[in-house]
């Protein structure tokens, strides 16, 4: 089945999510369509590569992603559609799409380069048909001119040594958990055999649960969660109020 | 294939919304339903037909749009079905369906008017099997009785002369774009061989934007939207908050 | 057709709720998905039970309910698959469902019971693949050891005499309406041949409404919804606010 997922920052009380929707099916009706989220900040790339990234390989392989997250971007930035890691992702060349994957892409063409139309609203007259043609199986590189790659925005790294990894909160979800750049694969290799520290805001711990609920109510829980990624959460409460970090923050852990 | 799209007053945070969808589904199952929105303050006539007036165009003909807003009206108001531009429209008979066109419309019906049943939740028991009625190919007629009419609200109109064009914001955005009733079409008429300023606030600009990102960030955009409508905003900033403009706010096209 | 309904406390601004879906559609994307709410505030049992309580009959026999709020619950909770009224539901054993209904169950299984797997996601990792498999038309008995029951929490009750009925207020909705657990068929029984007092806040009345708009704009409303239950609102404003009532406030029926 040809499935569509929509992400952008259009927010829902407007007619353009609609619009989007409505032009989608007045193509090809057999089209499903799943909402990933309309809520992402107006422009807030590194939110909307975030859930970007955390979902997509869950959907079936061939899936269309349109994002429409600051859609018709900076002077110059080319309307692109994208074949990576057998999905589709159909948007603008702002830089976010370098942020969802370190694979190599398969095809990156430009948009409305074969017959060029001019709209104020890309998300509904130009990423909505490519999408329904990308989920209708037409090749992608008869939707534009190829480009030989796509922008890359460089993603807030961690630091890692022997002594010590240092990351950065990435993400606060809607509870308020902190979830941060420090992967379970990287922290597995370096921690062998070693005694740790993980160290954030005043906080100091000395290991890892590994469920949500191993914490007490109103106590910090540290696990890796489903996405690999250390996080941080107080049990039925609000990390990111009662401790007082937010997006960017710094977690050590510190090993000896 | 039949196609009911919802619009509502009733937010996302109770079971309105998902009791109507089920009554549809339990009804019959191949009906595919769509949100427009479900995020219009409760009885806010003028952001209500502001969304579905500037969508509804973009579903395929014959799509019904079930609209649960200000449903139950006030004492007296009919509960309707109405054909109008090869689409049809299910909902109260408030004012609302008087300022999505200015086509003539080709039926209304009331609907509950030939077997009346009491309940206080019109959208789900009233609305929700007319609209699967006509979904499925009913023809409207057999719904309920003909009315000659329906209610027609008077939208704000623009004043226009040879000398000047006042308009009103008839929507404020997501974004804090701020939307006006001055169209393209208007404008390219009065302005012809003119020169012109477009002035609101406190600010003046003597030309148009083809694109949002033709202004540089933190800047006054002023184009035609993809409605055809005046639009003015600010690039990656809120318009709103930082012109000081609400709905109902005055804007001024003056030629000379 | 199968249908699997979502009810969940994880926001609409993360990937959650996407990956849930994504997950359903990857194993069959021949079920169809509907959102009851996801707006639930974490861990509000109340509040998510009064919502599926209020709507899943509405939905047709055998749908399933995937409910994710507070979704890995405390210490021990069982995570369950629950037949109830004819309807499926998937979830944590938290006490949630033991609000939901009256009757007594069909069945009630242990998932991850048989052949047992880790995560911190079991919305996405547990109840999709079980919902799924429900909606599929594979026996409840299947997926997981048979419990002899599940948890259940207790409601506010009315005290009911025959002089008074005192009930309390067990949500407050999206437009500031109150609803009481006092309903209908309680009311009808108690007040026979009797006059009557409906008390709350500062104010008295001596009657109720059968429509919303029988009370004047900034009037009190009281009617039995369409849940069949007590509900106080002000026509076209907010009672919670005007009135000062909120979650578990007071409403006194005095007999007289």
């Amino acid at each position: 089945m040809a499935i569509v997922t929509l992400l952008t920052d259009s927010g829902t009380s407007d007619h353009y999510v609609a619009a989007i929707k409505a032009r989608i099916i007045s193509i090809n009706q057999a089209v499903r369509i799943e909402d990933i989220t309309h809520d992402i900040k107006p422009g807030d790339l590194a939110h909307a590569a975030f859930v970007i990234r955390a979902v997509f390989r869950d959907f079936p392989m061939q899936t269309v992603h349109l994002v429409g997250v600051d859609a018709v971007g900076n002077k110059g930035d080319a309307l692109i559609a994208l074949q990576l890691e057998d999905h589709f992702f159909v948007g603008c060349d702002n830089g976010l799409f370098g942020l969802i994957s370190d694979q190599p892409h398969a095809q990156v063409v430009e948009l409305n380069s074969l017959n060029t139309i001019t709209t104020t609203f890309p998300e509904r007259d130009i990423f909505a048909p490519a999408a329904v043609k990308l989920a209708s199986g037409i090749p992608i590189t008869s939707l534009g001119k190829q480009m030989p790659t796509f922008r890359k925005m460089i993603d807030r790294q961690i630091k890692a040594t022997k002594k010590q990894i240092t990351g950065s909160i990435i993400r606060v979800d809607g509870m308020g958990n902190l979830i941060t750049n420090i992967s379970k694969r990287v922290f597995d290799i370096l921690s062998e055999g070693k005694n740790y520290t993980i160290a954030f805001g005043g906080e100091k711990f000395r290991r890892f649960h590994a469920q949500y609920h191993q914490a007490e109510q109103g106590e910090c829980f540290i696990i890796f969660n489903s996405l690999g990624l250390l996080e941080i959460g107080i049990y039925k409460g609000n990390a990111a109020e009662l401790l007082g970090l937010d997006y960017d923050g710094v977690v050590n852990i510190i090993f000896d």
